[in-house]
């Protein structure tokens, strides 16, 4: 059997939840679903999986629910909610994807492993969180949780009576703490869900111990140590758009296909990808590649299968 | 290396979240280290562990914080949740029972997959189900969600204001869904944990797909198919007595040593054991051991691993 390439998918975040939708198991399922099909393209054409994805609206949800229910149920840090969307959206996808093939008779073990992602206690975001997480309150309600739980809490929207919202460190992951396990499923052919929403942060002591954080982890960033970590041949990024663009907006915009690593760093110098969005994908795109992973990709969904082969896609080799 | 002796676990509520506590993380941090101490010595006696636990409170938990917010959030169904407490617990004992080894300076990998198990279609307990769970009602608002939710609902305490809760069928587990993968874990020298909160029900169709069900299995019983399903020695059924006991709370109480499945048998079916509580530990102790395994022992956490060497628990052998 010839050795087959191994991919790392990250899934952009309409792969569960459409930004209009409202994240009724419904919805969540059929989006699944569409995704689930592509990925079953892709085994059969003889590539070996490793999927990760975001997890924002599904943490979000929770910690809506939790806020709304504090008088009642004890409300859960934010490393656990990480670890509870990492069961829900993994196992929505284990189903759904092992029902496909249970359809076409084939017997492929899928496993959802919950991952852990070390960071770096002297991380810079740590000293200025900027990532915006779980409901939205007024001015009042937000410095109440200043002044009662000790949260960092922004300005996020210019008008409207709730505009406030809790905000968290986003560092960047240093090491996936469950490597073995994963190598050890990818060995046994199974087809791997792992590192979540970016992967639960913890953060090592000097003990060794590894401590959960309140805080996020950008999952596009966190694949990119997951596909070096079991020595992927691909980092596949999947997000809204086939290519990324340079000069995006502007008449003279240009579509990236296959790009180096040099010409992508220079782009990215450039500022012509947006740092909430395009931006840390591009960054992750390099890095892999800088590590000596053969390519990035950065396509669409749709794309994937002819980005694979080549055909589309920002391609950035080294 | 001689060949070590595989153990399943099957860990009981309070190793989670104690009855009198509210279930805050520092609660739950703490009754899993203390669990998780017992767990270290078992590995460091050179049993090599697979953990299964309960999910009843964090399940709950989620029902209620659901249901409170539910004119914010969609809710999810019971597998969802389920799901999200594999997740949720998995990672707690993951993360602190790694901490111990890393205080040690050993590198002892560990997982968790969150698991499916699966039912059949034709188990009594969809006509007439009994299992209640998440929130008390009131009478009205129990009939109004069996009007428009289609929930089954059952007055469930003799008084007070809210008495009324849903409730859901408790099937009995067939198959872990994800055997395959839990091996391959195992044959890696991975601690795993593994079908939480008796795994998400699942039932196949007649196309082979598996989908999820509103149901929820009793751990131990599915315990009881994941020892089995990797051929463990030993299913350790932890719960909060030494010993289950013979007329049990009468003159003539007697605790249950080292005793055949002739014996157990014999008692089960003379009623001494309650049907919600010690009934199923017996009955899943007693399908261990007649269906191939060696032995079965129910103690608590504190005499497992006294129990473990024969000294104490009940112990049933064929």
């Amino acid at each position: 059997m010839s050795e087959k390439t191994l991919v790392v998918i990250a899934l952009g975040g309409n792969a569960i939840k459409q930004a209009k939708e409202k994240g009724t198991v419904e919805n969540q399922r059929r989006n699944v679903a569409i995704t689930c099909e592509q990925l079953v393209k892709m085994n059969e054409l003889n590539y070996k999986l490793i999927i990760t994805h975001g997890n924002g609206p599904q943490a979000g949800s929770l910690l809506i629910q939790q806020e709304e229910a504090k008088d009642l149920v004890a409300p859960q840090p934010m490393d656990i909610v990480g670890a509870m969307t990492q069961g829900q959206i993994g196992y929505m996808f284990q189903n759904i994807l092992q029902n496909y093939f249970m359809r076409k008779k084939k017997n492929i073990p899928i496993a959802t492993l919950i991952t852990q992602v070390l960071v770096k206690e002297d991380d810079p975001d740590f000293d200025n969180p900027s990532k915006p997480v779980g409901p939205f309150y007024t001015e009042e309600e937000a410095l109440n949780l200043k002044e009662t739980k000790g949260y960092i809490v922004k300005k996020v929207k210019p008008k409207g009576e709730k505009t406030w919202r809790r905000v968290v460190p986003s560092p960047e992951p240093y090491k996936i703490v469950e490597t073995e396990c994963i190598q050890a499923l990818i060995d046994a052919h199974a087809i791997v869900i792992a590192s979540g929403g970016g992967g639960v942060p913890v953060m090592q002591k000097a003990d060794g111990t590894l401590i959960g954080l309140e805080a996020v982890i950008d999952k596009d960033k966190a694949g990119n140590k997951l596909a070096l970590s079991v020595n992927a041949d691909i980092y596949l990024i999947l997000t809204d758009v086939e290519n990324a663009c340079i000069n995006f907006g502007k008449p003279e915009e240009k579509s990236l296909g296959k790009i180096t690593v040099s010409e992508a760093e220079k782009y990215l110098a450039e500022g012509h990808f947006l740092a909430g969005s395009m931006g840390p994908k591009v960054t992750a795109a390099i890095r892999f590649v800088k590590a000596g992973g053969k390519q990035s990709i950065i396509t669409s969904l749709a794309c994937a299968v002819d980005a694979l082969a080549g055909k589309t896609g920002t391609i950035i080799v080294k």
